[in-house]
């Protein structure tokens, strides 16, 4: 076939990442088996409960229930799901922060539900007071972010547990991509932490687990029912996964991923990405750039678009906030060394387009 | 890792296959890409730009519009999604044949819309009377089969078209596991055929291309619109997908699998499984049970549940219909020598535990 995947070396933009050769070689081997038919491909099936039980254990979930999604897409649409299903209400809302990511919009026209945005504070984390003011009786659903896409911020997960509660909706934590750094740092966030009934948290995003591997954990087995259709002509009876056939080789290659790397591997890696977030966001504060402190490892800076379009002519993937700031997420694939490269580019293309550096006087 | 993939060959019962060989690497060499992040990942979106057009191929659309989804219950969720976003009905129906997949059913919950069900005849295909009946001013969709799940069987598609047509509604054709088999026939089923706006028509059944790799087309890329979120972060704009990362495996091994098999691969696959499910057909007879003529490479027989089970004991994957006849499904992995290894074990399990053929006197 012609034309082969591009490499890593200037990505800077995906929070996908190369998966783990252990990962790779585990989805290779799988490539063909089917977890949505458990009973005809029982040993990807038996994978899958392992899959669960080891994500329960990075979440803070001792009876954990749930089972690998396509992605954090599909887990959040099925936890806004579980959600309105419990309801039953006539126009069930969801309360979510501002800084929730834009699968909860497309959850919201599938499922034909408000969305109420909470707006976020300096911090670019939910405002808890406006957070209050926003829940009612017509809440299905609160929804907390755990490592923002935009920022890499953690909303304050417990109190909004408690808000949930408060008006008997559901919790949703949204740890797609912080789910695999948060177990090393102080953030409270986790099932263990606060009153979390759902949970997204991606094993192919800091996870290093090959695509599709999303993962929907949730509290209680039951959640799961809210889902559930009947299932002729499959050897089991009933599905709740939002597609039908589905990827044994994402399943099998977080299995892998998960023992090779759970907890030592993911430690050590935070803390090589953490790193070079600081170091990045040192740097371009050095340049004269605005910089957001980052919290998990993710850079965000003020850098003049025309000096992003010239590094993409340069071969960056780059990607901007929603207010045009530049984006960089430490993935594990991201190295100092690619970094020293971006910025060396960033520096030449701005003196040589004479782009001036926004905190300059 | 522990545990190894089964092998197929005592896979009855599923409508996924071994992937073909090129497809496999071609799936190997493209699990870290992400079609649903373009502006990161261009070689793997151009990719699927070359899979929606040698799909279209297949299914006698000129100028095809689509994705690759992660399988047919995405395609066919969003089929529904299309037509309920285009209706603006208060209470949209959609008008489906009773022998349509389950996944309908899946969308019918998700999307809060009411599946009508028109019952089939003696031949399992939609009563054509019943569906003019079932069709009114609040149909905002009307489903036909091409290839049904459990007998294999393809609706009246044209004349489905045209009664779609005749209230206004859109027209889906689910070919999930047809369409890679349907070209070689005498049937009347593609967009060429008859008046279809949306098509289910996925690689990882009989295309023989690696899960996930599901189709959706639509006739006119604007059908695409309804589906369409903002795209915050992302460096393109907007997103028609269910999901949010994508495999790249799934689209790669599509272009792979094409490129490799079509047409004159496919045709061959399809007279091999077409003789050996006319074999088994006759085979079976001279058993004594009663089987369904087949018309796609799909056999259904009476056979007792009590062998079935004792069947299942030896080993081999197998499923039911709804009404619990035995259903197999002559896939490309399915050999002679299979068929033959489970006829031999299907008459020794019925003799040793005495259980008589319903056909018998």
């Amino acid at each position: 076939m012609r034309g082969e995947p591009q490499s890593f070396d200037r990505v800077l933009s995906s929070m996908c990442t190369e998966p783990h050769p252990v990962a790779r070689e585990a989805a290779a081997r799988f490539l063909a088996t089917n977890p949505g038919d458990p009973g005809t491909y029982p040993t990807i099936a038996t994978l899958e409960l392992e899959a669960i039980e080891r994500l329960g254990e990075v979440a803070g979930l001792e009876e954990p229930a749930g089972y690998v999604a396509s992605g954090g897409t599909e887990a959040n649409i099925q936890a806004v799901r579980i959600a309105r299903e419990r309801a039953d209400l006539e126009r069930p809302t969801v309360v979510i922060p501002a800084s929730g990511h834009f699968s909860f919009r497309k959850a919201a026209a599938l499922l034909q539900i408000d969305l109420r945005e909470v707006p976020t504070d300096d911090d670019h984390r939910v405002d808890l007071a406006a957070a209050k003011a926003a829940v009612d009786e017509d809440t299905a659903l609160v929804v907390g972010v755990a490592g923002s896409t935009e920022y890499g911020r953690v909303d304050p997960i417990p109190e909004l547990g408690e808000l949930a509660r408060s008006v008997d909706a559901l919790f949703h934590v949204d740890a797609a991509w912080g789910g695999f750094v948060l177990p090393f740092t102080d953030h409270r966030w986790d099932f263990s932490d606060a009153a979390i009934d759902t949970m997204t948290i991606d094993p192919h995003k800091m996870g290093q687990a090959a695509v599709p591997a999303g993962g929907l954990l949730v509290r209680d087995e039951s959640l799961l029912d809210a889902l559930a259709v009947d299932t002729p002509y499959l050897e089991t009876t009933a599905q709740a996964t939002l597609t039908g056939t589905r990827s044994g080789a994402g399943v099998a290659s977080t299995v892998a991923a998960l023992a090779e790397l759970w907890p030592g591997g993911y430690a050590a890696q935070y803390e090589r990405s953490r790193a070079n977030a600081s170091w990045l966001a040192a740097r371009l504060e050095e340049l004269g750039y605005a910089v957001v402190d980052p919290d998990l490892p993710l850079v965000v800076a003020d850098v003049p678009d025309r000096a992003i379009d010239a590094c993409r002519d340069e071969g960056w993937r780059l990607s901007r906030t929603g207010a045009g700031e530049l984006r960089i997420v430490c993935m594990p694939h991201v190295t100092r060394r690619m970094l020293e490269a971006f910025l060396g580019d960033l520096e030449r293309v701005s003196q040589s387009l004479e782009i001036p550096v926004p905190g300059d006087d």
